[in-house]
């Protein structure tokens, strides 16, 4: 065990780099140790620990101690709840996720949609009862594994972040989507957003570092522009769609196109409806399309898109241009190799964890 | 045969309004003067006028003389054509539309989408080889009729309207998306929207009438916001993404999600590959969920969801909060009773074509 006490000021002060393995190992044991069956707490760990891998902090270990040991802690989550099969229809399946950790189900779920997409030509797996499962894309990119595309999106169940415009009150979750699809020798594509002008996460990490945030994200209740993002959980700013101010008519569509594609096909818990206001029974979606099913083009086709997105001359010289999933698949590599960063405080937070728990500390590089 | 000339001139300088019947009629009259077997001009009409009918007048009988008939007269489009069935998984079938109207073709491949969702719960018809189709939400409601979620999205085929944030030249169309659901008693959801921040028929519309456009829509190439949209003709302006300057990294994303699963999936022509950089070999991707074969909850809950949001408190006394869909549904039934006004340009063009193919003009009300 290494402890943040031992280390010199200045890595300190950084924040230390630990191997992905020790990473993994360490959340898949903190999981486990909270009842989760040890192949799940993998799945789940390497969910979770995607954020990190990829650069998508706000999704990362942080929300161990902010979300997911709270819902071990207050009974909302169920640890060892097998996902019930409600319907099935051969390309469509409904499951009642039974509050199983959504960390591991979501990748279980996009499994089961794959596995129907080979015979179909397309799955869907609709899920009730969910938690919450982390990056859509980490989920999304099981169907890539298999050359396949894959879709993820959620609701945040009863919980209500953002407002409709025009409305004074939330009403619907930050419901993120994803769409994931194999690029040939090129990084996947990968889509992976919040459906509101950034996620709560994002916001609230700018918030604890003290950072200010793009105007267009916040707004008062007069509609004008807060770029300060502790104003947020103050209760002095709300989350806008994405367009931000001008075109959120567009970002409010597509949060409702995921509250009815995640949720209202499954039956979950909707945003407008709930009673606690909580995300408590998520409901989402998986979906995986096997386009080798249909013609034999697509091995090629993905490479010579992806390819000519980034032979695009630059506006800038020296600035390639990129598609959304190549700088996280960079980024991954290199922490891979080099060790995945964590800040001083979130190293602080999984050694208390660790203590805690009684597994080990994640070691540094 | 009512003349412009004949009008009183303080209405020819408003424009006119004629019976949605009269119109649709018109319109049918037109296509299958062009070839187009009369039930499939029929459906066509519809999906043409819808535009008109419901206030998305840039896709609606503004494009007749700006894309149809040019099609047709250029041989980009085969009247006759009869897809033809390339793949057929049962839940998933890739056609070929063989360059058959899309106005027409789109609406078919939803029904067949319908057909299959209703045996797997889920259909998904991809589609190669097609031709505009006009409104993609009016497609998507054919599944709404049927109780069922309907979801369309479409490329541009080899047209390069849109640059990837960074670079410095177009690779992508507008790629058009569109979810819709029943609402039970209310006006049906119905999210239509171009993935870029505007269509580019919104774009040349306000460009022909002499009006400006809200900032986040075109930049020049130095990045700066333009308000002209004759700039953009004049190719000193580009189209944005949705999120606008700041935040369009995932409106291209959703662009490049729905050239993914609506040309890629089909293996129909793409964006950057495209020789021509014309929007021939359009892609395509109709999709059905049905979810009254997974469970009973729906029509319920989509009753519940949609009212919710309509009792919204509205952040300004008197301005009620509505949803994507509901002004459309509203303007279609005022429309349908009082007549659809067209402008005096507009009509003008009509009876144009009217006169050189040897149809009625439309009767003014």
């Amino acid at each position: 065990m290494t402890l943040l006490a031992a280390d010199p000021p200045e890595q300190a002060a950084d924040g230390v780099r630990v191997h992905y393995a020790e990473l993994i190992d360490f959340t898949t044991a903190v999981f486990a140790a909270h009842g989760v069956p040890r192949a799940r707490a993998h799945a789940a760990a390497r969910a979770l620990c995607h954020g990190d891998l990829t650069g998508m902090e706000s999704h990362g270990l942080a929300n161990l101690t902010r979300l997911y040991l709270p819902l071990f802690a207050e009974g909302r989550v169920e640890p060892r709840a097998d996902p019930r099969v409600l319907a099935d229809r051969g390309a469509a399946v409904l499951l009642d996720a039974g509050r199983a950790l959504g960390l591991w189900s979501a990748g279980a779920a996009m499994d089961l949609a794959a596995d129907r997409a080979e015979s179909y030509g397309i799955g869907m797996v609709s899920v009730r009862g969910a938690t919450h499962f982390g990056c859509a894309g980490h989920h999304a990119l099981r169907a890539v594994e298999r050359g396949m595309i894959g879709l993820v999106a959620a609701n945040c169940g009863g919980q209500r972040i953002a407002r409709p415009p025009g409305g004074a009150v939330p009403m619907l979750g930050t419901n993120p989507l994803s769409v994931a699809a194999p690029a040939g020798p090129h990084p996947p594509f990968v889509l992976d957003m919040s459906t509101t002008a950034a996620p709560t996460g994002r916001v609230r990490r700018a918030a604890r570092e003290g950072r200010t945030v793009p105007a267009g994200l916040l707004a008062d209740d007069a509609g004008r522009a807060v770029t300060d993002p502790a104003e947020f959980d103050a209760g002095r700013a709300h989350l806008l769609w994405l367009g931000g101010a001008a075109g959120q008519y567009k970002g409010f569509g597509l949060g409702l196109a995921v509250e009815v594609l995640a949720a209202l096909v499954a039956g979950a818990g909707l945003g407008p409806l709930g009673e606690t206001g909580r995300d408590d029974d998520i409901g989402f979606v998986t979906v995986a399309i096997a386009p080798d099913t249909l013609h034999d083009r697509t091995p090629a086709d993905a490479a010579a898109l992806f390819g000519a997105l980034l032979d695009c001359p630059p506006a800038e010289p020296g600035e390639p241009v990129r598609y959304p999933g190549w700088h996280e698949h960079e980024r991954a590599r290199e922490r891979m190799r080099d060790g995945v960063p964590l800040g001083r405080d979130l190293y602080g937070e999984l050694y208390e964890v660790a203590v805690r728990t009684g597994v080990a500390v994640p070691e540094q590089r």
